[in-house]
């Protein structure tokens, strides 16, 4: 490789084009792209400086034991570009266009703990997700799909899917669903924001969530331009004198298994709320997000059946099958279709078709009905071991809320307490619980009273050995007064 | 079936409880649902009107054949669910909660158009799309994949897509693309809305599109809240005297292919849009929509590739695999990284993570690549199919535009005119070809002084016979004066 000497521009060593010489050697079919990117590369680096005159194509296709041709379709192609640019006749320059990335690093790997045992609420096992299941309806979809279902989706949904899902909500939660009423959309996150947004289109600058409440609805509402107003949850659901006091007209409820308090609303506080919305001409905000759940009785079907314009129902297959499908679906009433409808076109254009194609086709067949019988009698027997294990460690813990859902709320008495020495002793022990307080203001206030350590333990992703595992870990590690 | 009065309420027919009678025979594992089901509809459909009251449970237990149990079960959930209300051993009635559903109806079928050959630009050839392939890949995928996964997603995407990702771009488009970089997204039109949402928290309030340019992009930002500014297109790409006279400091850009222009931007025109983004610290959104595809050379690089802390580029597998698929990726400037990701974590909370991981598989497996090469060799046909057609059927037309993507632009002589007349004619026929006034201002003011008929006409959704056929029908159907 001969050293070239610039004409006008800087010298430069042989050694900035030694680095062309794998890109040379690639397959004929990449050759040219590797030239061209190993060339981006050595002008971005700074290792090919502005100015710097670049070889004749007869030079550096000699050195580099490549066609003239493809040295001359290089430099043509990063000319147009703009990494280089070009005289009349007068040879080829690295140009000034370039700027360098800012070297920021970013952390790739996911944001977990390292918790021995997490109870963290609200997950799912996904060991149960049926992928034998999964993967033959992913064939056969795949399969019969005609072509067109693979274009632009319909924003709302396919059809199909919208048919299905009408009529297992009907049937499992005692919604009204007709298939025109039915958003698929990607869980009961992007529900949450569409409504926020349609709402706020409305003129609501303030929505209502529930306190002690998921802290997400409060974030989403927020990132939506949106104030959430924290309401206290009493033993029957939200307080609805307090909707009325802090002047809201929509509200975020989780009616059918409150989280995190675990109770299910009462008859009268359903039927004062829903008095409430119609009288403010309101809207209701039903997340569903674990109503297939109850381990004690028939869940108590959805508020949204009872009044359909003045509730919304969201739910998904997160806690069922997987959060990683993100699936979901949102019924609203028939004033706010159209705004919600247009706001899910601009933020994504619709869903993944062969996924709602694939849930279809697994709801048809009844293996959704049987996922979610496997999956109840899982987490009945977790929250039973859950239950028996903290009595047999725990004498005098009060668990409270019905026999639902994916986490149970455990008030020990205050003997275990203060609280925080309980936190700190439970984390040194590699046992990953968080306070009721963590969820809301209204959780301080409704147990400062009574003092002790109430915690929001979620069971549904841990075996039965886990669970028995980490309560163990828990009662080593913490110790009662007297 | 004996007829019920209500003491106290209002006398009912025994045909009210008729319509318990098919529930009642449900399976024994639904009947309690389905009952349920049937009493809920009844109150909905005002059959059974607030006050009514119901017959005792052995009563109806007796007519319809089921333990009494089951009926005391259904009250109760009932009651739980504010349908019906009962009092202290006095019985249960309907309660009046219950309002119906708006009766309006939508249309559920897909709303498009039935013109026999549809010149739509835009739309790949979905029989294109790789459905063995992508099915064995999926099985693959489910086989292996780490049961967290299944779990909620990173919101910027799976690290392992997000290193191929990069490795990909880097190679194909030039681009700068450390895994980092790289946030998984649904598409352009969601690259577009994230982005714009980031912008207008930073306090843009305008941004620049290209006019002529599509349509969807100034429809994204004021979705956003933001004004699109049309900025003229000239034949080396966007006018950047008209960004600074419009004060914008951000335009979505389409540098590789305009659209629907044709053009690729020039390189002093590179140039000169990178140093305006540079003086006013602005952003250039780059919609790489059909990048990939060029026929008579090898694709210009990304802009984002000279500076990527100016440039954010958006691209997605629409046009290679399928829209259907809705994945893409966008690639940000560090300083607006966060914001964007956090925007996408509440519009959806990530991308479905086995789509993910399938077309990081399909990508890691040299398919990706296949793919493109399977579709450059298909549209390119068919762009020459077109092309030829044109020729013969409407002399003395001229074809402008790089070749590239999936559509032409094509001028037909002034005695094909006018327009309208033309179009009219082609609808008539069952023809649908669109005008390239359609696509905005400028494309009108450019065309009025050569008067003529100009047309934007996809092609690579239509095979060879098929667009052969639809040129054959719109010559027969328009007529050339003189």
């Amino acid at each position: 490789m001969t050293a070239q000497r610039a004409d006008g521009g800087r010298p430069v060593g042989s050694a900035a084009w030694e680095l062309l010489l794998p890109a040379a050697s690639a397959p004929a079919r990449s050759r040219g792209r590797s030239l061209a990117s190993a060339l981006r590369d050595a002008v971005r680096s700074g290792r090919l400086t502005a100015g710097t005159r670049l070889p004749a194509s007869r030079e550096l296709a000699a050195d580099l034991g490549v066609s003239r041709g493809l040295i001359t379709e290089t430099y043509e192609q990063l000319t147009a570009e703009g990494y280089l640019r070009s005289g009349r006749g007068s040879g080829t320059w690295v140009g000034d266009a370039v700027r360098a990335a800012s070297p920021a690093v970013r952390d790739l790997a996911p944001r977990d703990g390292h918790a021995r045992v997490d109870f963290l609420p609200g997950l799912p096992d996904l060991s149960l997700f049926p992928r034998a299941t999964w993967a033959t309806a992913h064939r056969q979809v795949l399969a019969e799909l005609p072509h067109h279902t693979l274009g632009y989706p319909d924003p709302r949904g396919l059809p199909r899917l919208r048919t299905v899902l009408a009529d297992l909500l009907a049937r499992r939660r005692g919604v009204v669903a007709e298939p025109e009423r039915v958003i698929v959309c990607s869980g009961v996150a992007q529900a949450t924001t569409l409504l926020a947004l349609a709402l706020r289109a409305r003129g609501h600058t303030t929505i209502g969530v529930e306190d002690p409440g998921s802290p997400e609805h409060g974030t989403l509402l927020t990132a939506a331009g949106i104030t959430p107003k924290g309401i206290a949850v009493d033993v029957e659901g939200v307080d609805v004198t307090a909707l009325r006091e802090q002047g809201v007209r929509a509200v975020v409820t989780t009616p059918a298994h409150q989280f995190p308090s675990g109770i299910a609303y009462s008859a009268r506080r359903r039927a004062e709320l829903l008095g409430w919305a119609r009288s403010v001409d309101g809207l209701i905000v039903e997340d569903d997000y674990d109503g297939d759940f109850r381990y004690d009785r028939a869940p108590v079907g959805a508020l949204q059946g009872l009044d359909p314009e003045h509730v919304a129902y969201t739910g998904s297959v997160s806690k069922s099958l997987a959060p990683g499908l993100r699936l979901g679906w949102l019924l609203v009433p028939d004033g706010l279709a159209d705004e919600v409808v247009e706001r899910k076109r601009v933020m994504d254009l619709g869903n993944p078709a062969l996924d709602q194609e694939l849930l279809a086709h697994f709801v048809e067949r009844g293996d959704y009905d049987r996922q979610l019988r496997r999956c109840q009698r899982a987490y009945r027997e977790r929250r039973d071991t859950l239950v028996t294990a903290l009595h047999a460690h725990f004498p005098g813990v009060r668990v409270t809320g019905i026999a639902a859902g994916l986490h149970v709320i455990a008030r020990l008495p205050g003997r275990w307490g203060p609280q925080d020495v309980f936190l700190a002793r439970a984390a040194a022990a590699g046992v990953a619980v968080r306070p009721l307080a963590d969820y809301g203001v209204s959780a301080t206030g409704a147990t400062a009273a009574e003092d002790g350590v109430h915690l929001v333990l979620g069971y549904a992703h841990l075996s039965p050995a886990r669970i028995t595992e980490g309560l163990r870990l828990l009662a080593g590690a913490v110790r009662a007064s007297e």
